[in-house]
Protein backbone atom coordinates (compact mmCIF):
# COMPACT_ATOMS: atom_id res chain seq x y z
CA UNK A 1 0.00 0.00 0.00
CA UNK A 2 1.46 3.52 -0.63
CA UNK A 3 1.96 5.40 2.28
CA UNK A 4 0.55 8.99 1.80
CA UNK A 5 3.02 11.61 2.43
CA UNK A 6 1.76 14.39 4.95
CA UNK A 7 -1.50 12.83 5.91
CA UNK A 8 -2.22 11.58 9.11
CA UNK A 9 -5.46 10.28 10.22
CA UNK A 10 -4.50 11.85 14.22
CA UNK A 11 -6.88 13.48 16.11
CA UNK A 12 -4.82 16.49 16.34
CA UNK A 13 -4.92 17.49 12.64
CA UNK A 14 -8.64 16.82 12.56
CA UNK A 15 -9.01 19.22 15.89
CA UNK A 16 -6.85 21.96 14.29
CA UNK A 17 -9.09 21.88 11.22
CA UNK A 18 -12.47 21.96 13.25
CA UNK A 19 -11.27 24.64 15.42
CA UNK A 20 -10.16 27.20 12.32
CA UNK A 21 -13.57 26.00 10.80
CA UNK A 22 -15.77 27.02 13.62
CA UNK A 23 -12.93 30.12 14.61
CA UNK A 24 -13.90 31.52 10.87
CA UNK A 25 -17.53 31.09 10.82
CA UNK A 26 -18.52 32.72 13.99
CA UNK A 27 -16.07 34.84 14.89
CA UNK A 28 -16.98 38.71 15.40
CA UNK A 29 -15.19 41.13 13.35
CA UNK A 30 -14.38 44.28 15.06
CA UNK A 31 -16.96 46.98 14.64
CA UNK A 32 -15.52 49.50 13.03
CA UNK A 33 -15.26 46.68 10.01
CA UNK A 34 -18.61 45.55 10.33
CA UNK A 35 -21.30 46.96 7.82
CA UNK A 36 -24.75 47.59 9.02
CA UNK A 37 -27.39 45.17 8.17
CA UNK A 38 -30.43 47.17 7.55
CA UNK A 39 -33.71 45.01 7.27
CA UNK A 40 -37.24 46.09 6.62
CA UNK A 41 -39.81 44.51 7.65
CA UNK A 42 -43.42 44.87 7.01
CA UNK A 43 -46.87 43.49 5.51
CA UNK A 44 -46.85 42.71 1.58
CA UNK A 45 -47.40 45.97 -0.28
CA UNK A 46 -46.34 48.45 3.16
CA UNK A 47 -44.05 49.55 0.89
CA UNK A 48 -40.31 47.82 1.93
CA UNK A 49 -39.06 47.19 -1.23
CA UNK A 50 -40.00 50.79 -2.69
CA UNK A 51 -37.90 52.34 -0.02
CA UNK A 52 -35.42 49.68 0.46
CA UNK A 53 -34.61 50.11 -3.22
CA UNK A 54 -34.29 54.13 -2.77
CA UNK A 55 -32.14 53.90 0.56
CA UNK A 56 -30.04 51.61 -2.09
CA UNK A 57 -29.40 53.71 -4.35
CA UNK A 58 -28.65 56.93 -1.98
CA UNK A 59 -26.16 54.04 -1.02
CA UNK A 60 -24.27 53.51 -3.49
CA UNK A 61 -24.63 57.46 -4.84
CA UNK A 62 -22.30 58.13 -1.82
CA UNK A 63 -19.53 55.17 -2.92
CA UNK A 64 -20.78 52.93 -0.56
CA UNK A 65 -20.62 48.95 -1.37
CA UNK A 66 -23.98 47.49 -0.86
CA UNK A 67 -26.08 43.98 -1.49
CA UNK A 68 -30.10 44.85 -2.25
CA UNK A 69 -31.84 41.29 -0.82
CA UNK A 70 -35.20 41.34 -2.17
CA UNK A 71 -38.01 38.51 -0.77
CA UNK A 72 -39.70 38.48 -4.07
CA UNK A 73 -36.29 37.85 -6.16
CA UNK A 74 -35.08 35.96 -3.81
CA UNK A 75 -38.21 33.34 -4.10
CA UNK A 76 -37.55 33.55 -7.93
CA UNK A 77 -33.48 31.96 -7.43
CA UNK A 78 -35.10 29.57 -5.10
CA UNK A 79 -38.54 29.05 -6.17
CA UNK A 80 -39.58 25.65 -4.37
CA UNK A 81 -39.40 27.58 -1.47
CA UNK A 82 -43.36 27.63 -0.23
CA UNK A 83 -44.88 29.85 2.39
CA UNK A 84 -45.34 27.40 5.60
CA UNK A 85 -43.87 28.66 9.07
CA UNK A 86 -40.91 26.23 8.71
CA UNK A 87 -40.02 26.70 4.94
CA UNK A 88 -40.27 30.89 5.94
CA UNK A 89 -38.30 30.68 8.99
CA UNK A 90 -35.23 28.19 7.22
CA UNK A 91 -35.85 30.96 3.93
CA UNK A 92 -35.30 33.92 6.21
CA UNK A 93 -32.60 31.97 8.38
CA UNK A 94 -30.53 31.28 5.68
CA UNK A 95 -30.97 34.66 4.09
CA UNK A 96 -29.90 36.24 7.45
CA UNK A 97 -26.57 34.16 7.62
CA UNK A 98 -25.75 36.02 4.23
CA UNK A 99 -26.45 39.09 5.21
CA UNK A 100 -24.07 38.91 8.18
CA UNK A 101 -21.45 37.05 6.20
CA UNK A 102 -21.47 39.89 3.53
CA UNK A 103 -21.67 42.56 6.32
CA UNK A 104 -18.87 41.05 8.06
CA UNK A 105 -16.51 41.97 4.75
CA UNK A 106 -17.58 45.38 4.83
CA UNK A 107 -20.67 45.18 2.22
CA UNK A 108 -23.43 47.07 3.28
CA UNK A 109 -26.66 44.66 3.36
CA UNK A 110 -30.19 46.40 2.25
CA UNK A 111 -33.02 43.69 2.58
CA UNK A 112 -36.42 43.74 2.04
CA UNK A 113 -38.41 40.94 3.53
CA UNK A 114 -41.96 40.69 5.02
CA UNK A 115 -40.18 38.45 7.58
CA UNK A 116 -43.44 38.35 9.98
CA UNK A 117 -41.82 35.80 12.83
CA UNK A 118 -40.22 37.99 15.58
CA UNK A 119 -38.13 34.71 15.70
CA UNK A 120 -36.47 34.75 12.20
CA UNK A 121 -35.73 38.38 12.77
CA UNK A 122 -34.04 38.28 16.30
CA UNK A 123 -32.24 34.86 14.72
CA UNK A 124 -30.55 37.31 12.29
CA UNK A 125 -29.96 40.21 14.84
CA UNK A 126 -28.17 37.87 16.32
CA UNK A 127 -25.92 36.77 14.11
CA UNK A 128 -25.48 40.26 12.32
CA UNK A 129 -23.74 42.46 14.47
CA UNK A 130 -24.76 45.50 12.93
CA UNK A 131 -28.74 44.90 12.76
CA UNK A 132 -30.76 47.89 11.95
CA UNK A 133 -34.39 46.71 11.92
CA UNK A 134 -37.04 49.16 9.94
CA UNK A 135 -40.80 48.24 10.99
CA UNK A 136 -42.65 49.48 7.68
CA UNK A 137 -45.50 49.81 9.46
CA UNK A 138 -48.56 50.59 7.14
CA UNK A 139 -51.77 48.46 8.23
CA UNK A 140 -53.00 45.63 6.91
CA UNK A 141 -56.22 48.32 5.70
CA UNK A 142 -53.69 50.32 3.80
CA UNK A 143 -51.89 47.89 2.40
CA UNK A 144 -55.34 46.20 1.33
CA UNK A 145 -56.43 49.25 -0.66
CA UNK A 146 -53.41 49.85 -2.26
CA UNK A 147 -52.83 46.04 -3.04
CA UNK A 148 -50.17 46.68 -5.49
CA UNK A 149 -49.84 43.09 -6.72
CA UNK A 150 -53.22 42.43 -6.34
CA UNK A 151 -52.48 39.86 -3.68
CA UNK A 152 -54.91 40.52 -0.88
CA UNK A 153 -57.69 40.14 -3.68
CA UNK A 154 -56.85 36.80 -4.13
CA UNK A 155 -56.20 36.21 -0.21
CA UNK A 156 -59.69 37.38 -0.05
CA UNK A 157 -60.83 34.99 -2.70
CA UNK A 158 -58.92 32.25 -0.91
CA UNK A 159 -56.83 31.84 -3.73
CA UNK A 160 -53.47 32.09 -1.77
CA UNK A 161 -52.86 30.22 1.79
CA UNK A 162 -50.68 31.19 4.30
CA UNK A 163 -51.14 34.95 3.69
CA UNK A 164 -49.75 37.14 6.15
CA UNK A 165 -52.03 39.15 7.82
CA UNK A 166 -55.01 36.86 6.77
CA UNK A 167 -54.06 33.32 7.78
CA UNK A 168 -50.71 33.68 8.92
CA UNK A 169 -49.76 35.85 11.48
CA UNK A 170 -47.58 39.09 11.37
CA UNK A 171 -45.49 39.86 14.58
CA UNK A 172 -44.85 43.26 14.69
CA UNK A 173 -40.66 44.14 16.16
CA UNK A 174 -41.51 45.02 19.90
CA UNK A 175 -38.37 47.64 19.73
CA UNK A 176 -36.99 48.40 16.20
CA UNK A 177 -34.56 50.60 14.87
CA UNK A 178 -37.03 52.55 13.92
CA UNK A 179 -40.62 52.88 12.63
CA UNK A 180 -41.44 54.51 9.67
CA UNK A 181 -45.87 55.86 9.15
CA UNK A 182 -46.49 55.36 5.38
CA UNK A 183 -49.92 56.99 5.72
CA UNK A 184 -47.97 60.37 7.23
CA UNK A 185 -44.38 60.40 5.43
CA UNK A 186 -43.73 60.26 1.63
CA UNK A 187 -41.35 57.93 -0.20
CA UNK A 188 -38.58 60.73 0.14
CA UNK A 189 -39.27 61.34 3.85
CA UNK A 190 -39.01 57.79 4.75
CA UNK A 191 -35.59 57.19 2.71
CA UNK A 192 -34.53 60.39 4.42
CA UNK A 193 -35.59 58.89 8.00
CA UNK A 194 -33.53 55.62 6.98
CA UNK A 195 -30.57 57.33 5.88
CA UNK A 196 -30.47 59.39 8.68
CA UNK A 197 -30.36 56.57 11.11
CA UNK A 198 -27.86 55.09 9.10
CA UNK A 199 -25.70 57.81 9.46
CA UNK A 200 -25.37 57.51 12.59
CA UNK A 201 -23.74 53.74 12.15
CA UNK A 202 -21.58 54.73 8.88
CA UNK A 203 -20.06 57.77 10.78
CA UNK B 1 -59.19 59.23 5.24
CA UNK B 2 -55.84 60.55 4.82
CA UNK B 3 -54.31 60.65 1.56
CA UNK B 4 -50.76 59.17 1.62
CA UNK B 5 -48.83 61.63 0.20
CA UNK B 6 -46.24 60.11 -2.40
CA UNK B 7 -47.44 56.87 -2.29
CA UNK B 8 -49.33 55.52 -5.29
CA UNK B 9 -51.24 51.74 -6.46
CA UNK B 10 -49.94 52.83 -9.75
CA UNK B 11 -48.06 49.91 -11.43
CA UNK B 12 -45.36 51.69 -12.79
CA UNK B 13 -44.10 52.25 -9.04
CA UNK B 14 -44.43 48.16 -8.87
CA UNK B 15 -42.81 47.29 -11.56
CA UNK B 16 -39.91 49.69 -11.33
CA UNK B 17 -39.23 48.26 -7.92
CA UNK B 18 -39.26 44.83 -8.97
CA UNK B 19 -37.18 45.40 -12.04
CA UNK B 20 -34.75 47.15 -9.44
CA UNK B 21 -34.83 44.04 -7.91
CA UNK B 22 -33.97 41.71 -9.90
CA UNK B 23 -31.62 43.35 -12.10
CA UNK B 24 -29.67 43.95 -8.42
CA UNK B 25 -29.79 40.59 -7.32
CA UNK B 26 -29.33 38.59 -11.03
CA UNK B 27 -27.20 41.37 -12.79
CA UNK B 28 -23.20 39.59 -13.31
CA UNK B 29 -20.50 42.10 -12.36
CA UNK B 30 -17.58 42.38 -14.70
CA UNK B 31 -15.55 39.73 -14.81
CA UNK B 32 -12.62 41.92 -13.12
CA UNK B 33 -14.36 42.47 -9.70
CA UNK B 34 -15.95 39.02 -9.47
CA UNK B 35 -13.57 37.18 -7.02
CA UNK B 36 -12.96 33.76 -7.59
CA UNK B 37 -15.20 30.57 -5.76
CA UNK B 38 -12.74 27.92 -4.57
CA UNK B 39 -14.66 24.89 -4.36
CA UNK B 40 -13.38 21.80 -2.69
CA UNK B 41 -15.46 18.65 -3.09
CA UNK B 42 -14.92 14.90 -2.04
CA UNK B 43 -15.95 12.05 0.10
CA UNK B 44 -15.78 12.61 4.01
CA UNK B 45 -12.03 12.27 5.34
CA UNK B 46 -10.66 13.09 1.58
CA UNK B 47 -8.73 15.89 3.08
CA UNK B 48 -10.78 18.57 1.61
CA UNK B 49 -10.69 20.84 4.47
CA UNK B 50 -7.38 20.33 5.68
CA UNK B 51 -6.45 21.33 1.93
CA UNK B 52 -8.66 24.39 2.09
CA UNK B 53 -8.08 25.96 5.47
CA UNK B 54 -4.61 25.80 4.48
CA UNK B 55 -5.14 27.52 1.38
CA UNK B 56 -7.06 29.96 3.55
CA UNK B 57 -3.98 30.89 5.49
CA UNK B 58 -1.83 31.15 2.46
CA UNK B 59 -4.76 33.57 0.75
CA UNK B 60 -5.20 35.95 3.32
CA UNK B 61 -1.49 36.23 3.99
CA UNK B 62 -0.98 37.82 0.72
CA UNK B 63 -3.91 40.52 2.01
CA UNK B 64 -6.64 38.71 -0.05
CA UNK B 65 -10.22 38.78 1.36
CA UNK B 66 -11.03 35.61 2.32
CA UNK B 67 -14.74 33.91 3.02
CA UNK B 68 -13.82 29.88 4.71
CA UNK B 69 -17.27 28.35 4.56
CA UNK B 70 -17.20 24.73 5.76
CA UNK B 71 -19.73 21.81 6.00
CA UNK B 72 -19.20 20.61 9.06
CA UNK B 73 -19.42 24.33 10.59
CA UNK B 74 -22.31 25.68 8.09
CA UNK B 75 -24.63 22.67 9.64
CA UNK B 76 -23.70 23.95 13.48
CA UNK B 77 -25.15 27.18 12.56
CA UNK B 78 -28.42 25.23 10.76
CA UNK B 79 -28.52 22.15 12.96
CA UNK B 80 -32.30 21.24 11.09
CA UNK B 81 -30.51 20.08 8.14
CA UNK B 82 -30.93 16.78 7.32
CA UNK B 83 -29.03 14.21 5.13
CA UNK B 84 -31.33 13.17 2.48
CA UNK B 85 -30.96 14.69 -1.17
CA UNK B 86 -33.44 16.95 -1.24
CA UNK B 87 -31.82 18.39 1.92
CA UNK B 88 -28.33 18.31 0.92
CA UNK B 89 -29.29 20.34 -2.42
CA UNK B 90 -31.29 22.83 -0.93
CA UNK B 91 -28.07 23.23 2.19
CA UNK B 92 -25.51 23.28 -1.19
CA UNK B 93 -27.78 25.75 -3.45
CA UNK B 94 -28.15 27.99 -0.45
CA UNK B 95 -24.25 27.99 0.15
CA UNK B 96 -23.64 28.25 -3.53
CA UNK B 97 -25.88 31.47 -3.60
CA UNK B 98 -24.52 32.73 -0.84
CA UNK B 99 -20.84 32.51 -1.96
CA UNK B 100 -21.85 33.96 -5.67
CA UNK B 101 -22.81 37.19 -3.73
CA UNK B 102 -19.60 37.73 -1.47
CA UNK B 103 -17.90 36.84 -5.20
CA UNK B 104 -19.20 39.71 -6.98
CA UNK B 105 -18.45 42.00 -3.67
CA UNK B 106 -14.81 40.57 -4.21
CA UNK B 107 -14.32 38.22 -1.74
CA UNK B 108 -12.65 35.13 -2.71
CA UNK B 109 -14.98 32.22 -1.63
CA UNK B 110 -13.32 29.03 -0.46
CA UNK B 111 -15.58 26.00 0.42
CA UNK B 112 -15.15 22.89 1.76
CA UNK B 113 -18.85 20.67 1.07
CA UNK B 114 -18.77 16.86 0.36
CA UNK B 115 -21.13 18.31 -2.33
CA UNK B 116 -22.02 14.52 -3.74
CA UNK B 117 -24.27 15.97 -6.42
CA UNK B 118 -23.58 17.00 -10.00
CA UNK B 119 -26.53 19.02 -10.58
CA UNK B 120 -26.10 20.88 -7.41
CA UNK B 121 -22.22 21.93 -7.70
CA UNK B 122 -23.66 22.71 -11.34
CA UNK B 123 -26.47 24.94 -10.11
CA UNK B 124 -23.56 26.83 -8.08
CA UNK B 125 -20.87 26.88 -11.58
CA UNK B 126 -23.73 28.49 -13.39
CA UNK B 127 -24.10 31.58 -10.45
CA UNK B 128 -20.20 31.84 -9.98
CA UNK B 129 -18.45 33.06 -13.13
CA UNK B 130 -15.06 32.27 -11.08
CA UNK B 131 -16.12 28.79 -10.15
CA UNK B 132 -13.46 26.80 -9.72
CA UNK B 133 -14.04 23.04 -8.54
CA UNK B 134 -11.29 20.92 -7.26
CA UNK B 135 -12.33 17.43 -6.52
CA UNK B 136 -10.19 15.72 -3.48
CA UNK B 137 -9.96 12.53 -4.90
CA UNK B 138 -9.26 10.13 -2.79
CA UNK B 139 -10.71 7.22 -3.09
CA UNK B 140 -13.06 5.53 -0.62
CA UNK B 141 -10.86 2.71 1.02
CA UNK B 142 -8.86 5.33 1.46
CA UNK B 143 -10.85 7.93 3.83
CA UNK B 144 -12.06 4.78 5.28
CA UNK B 145 -8.30 3.85 6.20
CA UNK B 146 -8.05 7.16 7.86
CA UNK B 147 -11.58 7.53 9.09
CA UNK B 148 -10.33 10.62 11.24
CA UNK B 149 -13.99 11.38 12.33
CA UNK B 150 -15.05 7.53 13.02
CA UNK B 151 -17.35 8.51 10.95
CA UNK B 152 -17.14 4.85 8.32
CA UNK B 153 -16.85 2.88 11.20
CA UNK B 154 -20.18 4.22 12.46
CA UNK B 155 -21.35 3.94 8.85
CA UNK B 156 -20.20 0.42 8.52
CA UNK B 157 -22.10 -0.19 11.79
CA UNK B 158 -25.20 1.18 10.08
CA UNK B 159 -25.55 3.76 12.55
CA UNK B 160 -25.30 6.70 10.00
CA UNK B 161 -27.96 6.67 6.87
CA UNK B 162 -27.42 8.64 3.79
CA UNK B 163 -23.48 8.60 4.01
CA UNK B 164 -21.57 9.31 0.94
CA UNK B 165 -20.37 6.35 -0.99
CA UNK B 166 -22.00 3.76 1.27
CA UNK B 167 -25.88 4.32 0.89
CA UNK B 168 -25.91 7.45 -1.13
CA UNK B 169 -24.07 8.52 -4.13
CA UNK B 170 -21.25 10.49 -4.49
CA UNK B 171 -21.20 12.19 -8.39
CA UNK B 172 -17.52 13.04 -9.13
CA UNK B 173 -16.98 15.71 -10.71
CA UNK B 174 -16.71 15.34 -15.60
CA UNK B 175 -14.69 18.63 -16.09
CA UNK B 176 -13.41 19.91 -12.56
CA UNK B 177 -10.62 22.78 -12.60
CA UNK B 178 -7.97 20.62 -10.33
CA UNK B 179 -7.98 17.32 -9.46
CA UNK B 180 -6.10 16.49 -6.39
CA UNK B 181 -4.56 12.87 -5.47
CA UNK B 182 -3.83 12.73 -1.98
CA UNK B 183 -2.43 9.18 -1.92
CA UNK B 184 0.36 10.61 -4.21
CA UNK B 185 0.59 14.22 -2.63
CA UNK B 186 1.86 15.56 0.86
CA UNK B 187 -1.01 18.43 2.32
CA UNK B 188 1.83 20.96 1.34
CA UNK B 189 2.03 19.90 -2.45
CA UNK B 190 -2.03 20.23 -2.70
CA UNK B 191 -1.73 23.48 -1.17
CA UNK B 192 0.79 24.43 -3.70
CA UNK B 193 -1.01 23.07 -6.58
CA UNK B 194 -4.29 24.92 -5.81
CA UNK B 195 -2.12 28.43 -5.61
CA UNK B 196 -0.73 27.69 -8.35
CA UNK B 197 -4.31 27.47 -9.97
CA UNK B 198 -6.01 30.30 -8.51
CA UNK B 199 -2.85 32.28 -9.21
CA UNK B 200 -4.11 32.63 -13.07
CA UNK B 201 -7.27 33.91 -11.64
CA UNK B 202 -5.82 36.10 -9.22
CA UNK B 203 -3.25 37.82 -11.67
Amino acid sequence: MTRSPGWHNSSPLDAGTSSRSLEVTTRESPPDSVAPVVWFTGLSGSGKSTIASRVCVELERRGIEVEYIDGDALREVFPQTGFTRAEREEHLRRTGYMASRLAAHGVTVVASFVSPYRESRDFIRRLCPGFIEIHVATPLEECERRDVKGLYARARRGEIRNFTGFDDPYEPPENPELTLDTRALSVDQCVAQVLERLGRQLG
